[in-house]
């Protein structure tokens, strides 16, 4: 009693230090704070507040269509800058646009359909100023692999495209959908270390993917996992591989490789891997059309149809069984295209320090799949190879999609016959070398050394694409990543409090060995919000605590456990059953009768001890501000017993 | 500079608060670490630590059947608390038996049968003292509803049975693997305000299907929810209702609730709903015996075979198609059943302040449930009503467990054909006043009090049960919880803090309003782990708090912010996209030539911060032990601006 009563009079003395309880917010007030937290954490009105009706109606114009906020401030040496880059990035896509096409099995000219009309769109809602837009290696992969898994791409064309509008058409409703519900923050979940393997798992099939090209091989597997792959061109190597293929590709192969290792080797010839692709391209096609090679086996890209992209509105299937389909693949391609653009732009624009609303880029990249389904386009977003050229290229603003367009359109419109000769090898060679950027081994080893669980994830979402299927490492990187955050709270950390020497603060015995514990008393810091998922292992975790310190403390003979202080500054939230937990834990250390103290609860932890009643339970003076007031209000007692 | 090199210098003076650096762990000691934190939280080995071999050889089997560690210190004193304690629960279980068996659409003997066997597997292995093991009506509603799915329940007795059995099996299975595989904190994602708001819905439920037989209609809907019910209840209100029926029904059940009433008030009486029960089924059978009721139309229980438990092994289902389904239902049933138990095991357990192994619980309840397959028994678990009674009579140990199932056993033995008067009214009014204990509307409104979203749970499960139906209601439960956790990870909270006057602590200005900024610092606390899910929030959040702060300081105009301090303590954890969002503050923050400083990283986040460089990349100068040192550190640059 006189502890209690010492404490209390103390408490009178240094009645500022007294936990402060916020003051009481109404129900509706919290509700909406929360929301707002949890959807519009951006606050994207701030720019409205206190503004004419006039102003507000611009701004909400501008807010949909970033051009006529930035268009304002555009000049001639923007221009400069995004004309360079424009042309550029145009020379790296084109060749790039038909390997992909290819591999989502579809004509050479969806992939530059994808490139024109999309990046147009982009450049009006989209609110990057780096990013260049247009098909993309995995996503191709990634629709190539599903579609085909509904209907073959080869026997059934014309319902295998439709099927690929319809499910770019969904891409883009639900990204639109996210980005206009606000719900940007799922794709959080998809964790960074995940995508890392992802990406790398990604490019090694597509590589693989290339080897028909690059060998000339016919009869090619469909299935994409390096088992199979391997077995069909080991398979074929007497009878199915064609030299000259060889040949070309392979040298072409390698001398793309060196461009890139100039490019990185020398920042300044950034421009070297940019333009070799076309370069290999025009080489490639001019020495095929004298030598008349592709009589000798070596597969050429054919015709590709001339003008830019059809209608295909009437293609969408918006009934029958494929809808369904339809909707399933183009909200995964969707999902994933999604991240990949949101990430490129957040890394671009963190460099160049200006901000990119999330769940309003959402809604361009949506915006520009849903008309791209309309004109034969399939799911464009942000390229990483080609964005980083357009950065280094020293690009402005978001015009230097627009140029490349234009260049796209110009393509189509006339240069198309002239592709006719380039031979599949080329293109090959130029997506291995394209796809080789998105391993990223440096990134790996930091996450190795970083945290070994994001690792796990990171090697079984890269495993399970290479040994199994796109989906499949997708699925296994999504469940890992969500299995850490359950772990995370489940079995939160646990910390025993010392006295660092010289000072009134107490920290981690563990991290500070030099902290020393207060006899008779044990402090304990629980490091997480606690909820009813880890509420009774906090509980038992602190009994267990304090089971060792008596033993210990029984062996060494020194003053017995009078009192234990539950360090709570890492608790910013409790529920239910964390209150339970406490209540059960207090029940046990009465037996024993040793005294529970809190130090330092959240506002919101202090909230709900008040109406729970727990903190009246307890007693209001068994709570204080810091670690140090509470040993010092145990210490008298301590005194006496010692 | 001179800032840095200050504070540099000061570090020197105060190298005891430098913050320390764990002594690095070799990655497999760590890891094992994590491993047994998360699996074996409860060091079940703790025991055998430095014992001989004889004597772990003994406390493996105490540990594996605690009854040889309790049974050892058994009295006749004890003895008789078990007696009574026995008899009582027996009394109260042998009634509500026959009503749950009908409940899960068995023959009333299933109900006898297992509170036969399941009991005493239950004594030797089970850690509990206060549990009642038998049927209880939630598991076997959601029995009967999921397994009426498959079979017709009336016009395929047997292989409904087989069905039940089979489930039952998989139930006692999954029960077992999830305490063998240290699995047992998977219950603990069903929050407590889910289970409050599921109960109270099932109890609903099961009041509402007593209708049937209170009234005693004939053709009654098989639906569950409340809405179908009271749609059959009052089509058959001109033909379908028995008058002799309701008046004895209703007349009993008044006698039970008044009863049930007398025992709330008077803890000294609590026999006496224990035993009004039986006492009413007694004279109810009397009754009916004397009068003829049953050719009046009041429907009987008519005849319970005699004898015990007859085997079943050759009856479950180990192929077919009904294999799958067993299993599927098993496993939800198991799940409900190992809810219940391990939650009152535990209020129990706390009350008389002893510990029971969650895990080591579920192995016993899950041998006991696979031994009653093989017996002729459906799931058994824990009652919430029995066990409380059997608390509350001074039960001592699972004996009076042993009690209870030797005089369910003289029942089936002898007495069941005077059973065969009983009207279902009594049983279903028994069952009414029994199920009426599950509804908690005090804890429901704590709940409310306490946090709003877990009430969402809570209020979610129950309509979902009473609208729908259990499964519904329990995947809603489920879902809410998990949409909590997520959200929690997502959205950390953030705070600014401010100096308390006469202290150098600092803390949330929101909670503390006498605690004032510092001019020119803005002080910064991340309330959660830094993670994928959450990182790039945190950034952007931290980033508006600056925003802000710089414009309300403009508007003031005061000095401008110079250094941003993040105080870190309670960011026990951060990956490697927690390390990119800091490294993108940090530059960002450079732009505006703005300090970033650290607070009072834990060991891992520290640990990390070293490995990642970024520890390198601000400075380890940087990095301080408490915000006091920190603010002190830039004050002096402070001064020479002011």
């Amino acid at each position: 009693m006189d502890a209690r009563s010492l404490s209390a009079s103390r408490r009178g003395l240094m009645h500022l230090h007294k936990v402060g309880t916020p003051p009481k917010q109404n129900l509706l007030r919290e509700f909406t704070a929360r929301v707002k937290e949890t959807f519009f954490a951006d606050d994207p009105l701030r720019p409205f507040k206190d503004q004419p009706r006039s102003r507000k109606l611009v701004l909400g114009i501008q807010a949909i269509f970033p051009i006529f906020e930035w268009g304002r401030s555009y000049n001639w040496k923007k221009f400069r800058g995004d004309l360079i880059a424009g042309l550029t990035i145009a020379s790296l896509c084109i060749p790039q646009d038909i390997g992909y096409a290819k591999l989502a099995h579809l004509d050479p000219q969806f992939g530059l359909y994808s490139s024109f009309v999309p990046p147009l769109i982009y450049a009006f809602m989209g609110s990057s100023r780096d990013i260049a837009i247009g098909p993309v290696a995995v996503v191709s992969l990634l629709l190539g692999s599903m579609l085909s898994k509904e209907i073959d791409p080869y026997l059934k064309k014309a319902e295998y495209r439709r099927l690929a509008f319809t499910a770019t058409f969904f891409a883009g409703i639900t990204q639109a959908a996210l980005g206009f519900l606000r719900l940007g923050f799922l794709i959080d979940f998809l964790s960074h270390a995940a995508i890392i393997g992802f990406m790398a798992g990604a490019a090694i099939t597509i590589a693989l993917q290339q080897l028909k090209g690059l060998l000339g091989i016919k009869n090619f597997t469909k299935e994409t996992d390096i088992i199979s792959v391997m077995h069909s061109v080991w398979g074929n190597v007497h009878h199915g591989w064609n030299w000259q293929t060889i040949l070309i590709g392979v040298s072409f192969l390698s001398f793309l490789l060196v461009a890139k290792y100039i490019g990185k080797k020398n920042r300044k010839f950034f421009w070297v891997p940019a333009i070799a692709p076309l370069i290999s391209v025009i080489l490639s096609t001019f020495f095929v059309y004298i030598t008349h090679a592709e009589k000798k086996g070596v597969q050429i890209v054919k015709d590709i149809e001339k003008g830019i992209n059809p209608s295909s509105v009437n293609q969408i299937y918006f009934s029958g069984e494929y809808l369904l389909k339809g909707l399933k693949i183009g909200i995964v391609a969707g999902l994933i295209a999604l991240t990949e653009a949101v990430a490129i732009g957040r890394t671009f624009a963190s460099m160049k320090d200006y901000q990119i609303d999330g769940n309003k880029e959402m809604v361009a990249l949506g915006a520009m799949n849903v008309v791209g389904s309309m004109t034969s386009c399939y799911v464009a977003t942000g390229s990483f190879s080609r964005s980083a050229v357009n950065f280094m290229s020293g690009c402005e603003t978001a015009v230097s999609n627009v140029i490349m367009s234009c260049v796209v359109f110009l393509t189509l419109e006339f240069i198309t016959p002239l592709f006719k000769y380039t031979p599949n090898a080329i293109l090959a060679a130029i997506i291995i070398s394209a796809v080789a950027g998105l391993i990223d081994i440096p990134a790996a080893i930091l996450v190795w050394k970083i945290d070994k669980f994001d690792f796990v994830a990171c090697l079984g979402a890269f495993l399970g694409v290479v040994f199994k299927s796109v989906e499949i490492g997708l699925l296994i990187a999504v469940t890992v990543s969500f299995a850490k955050i359950l772990l995370q709270v489940t079995r939160p950390r646990t910390a025993i409090l010392g006295k660092v020497p010289r000072s009134n603060v107490y920290r981690n015995i563990l991290q500070y060995p030099e902290a020393v514990k207060v006899p008779g008393i044990l402090i304990v810091r629980v490091d997480c919000a606690i909820y009813f998922s880890n509420s009774n292992y906090v509980k038992e975790r602190i009994l267990r605590w304090l089971m060792d310190e008596e033993e210990r403390v029984k062996a060494a003979c020194q003053p017995t456990i009078q009192f234990l202080i539950v360090e709570m500054s890492p608790v910013t939230d409790i529920d239910t059953s964390g209150i339970h937990a406490l209540e059960e834990l207090h029940r046990s250390l009465e037996k024993k009768n040793i005294e529970l103290i809190l130090t330092n609860p959240g506002p919101v932890v202090m909230d709900k001890l008040e109406v729970s009643r727990f903190a009246n339970l307890i007693g209001e003076d068994k709570i204080f501000l810091t670690v140090a007031d509470a040993v010092s209000s145990c210490s008298p007692k301590q005194a006496d017993e010692v």
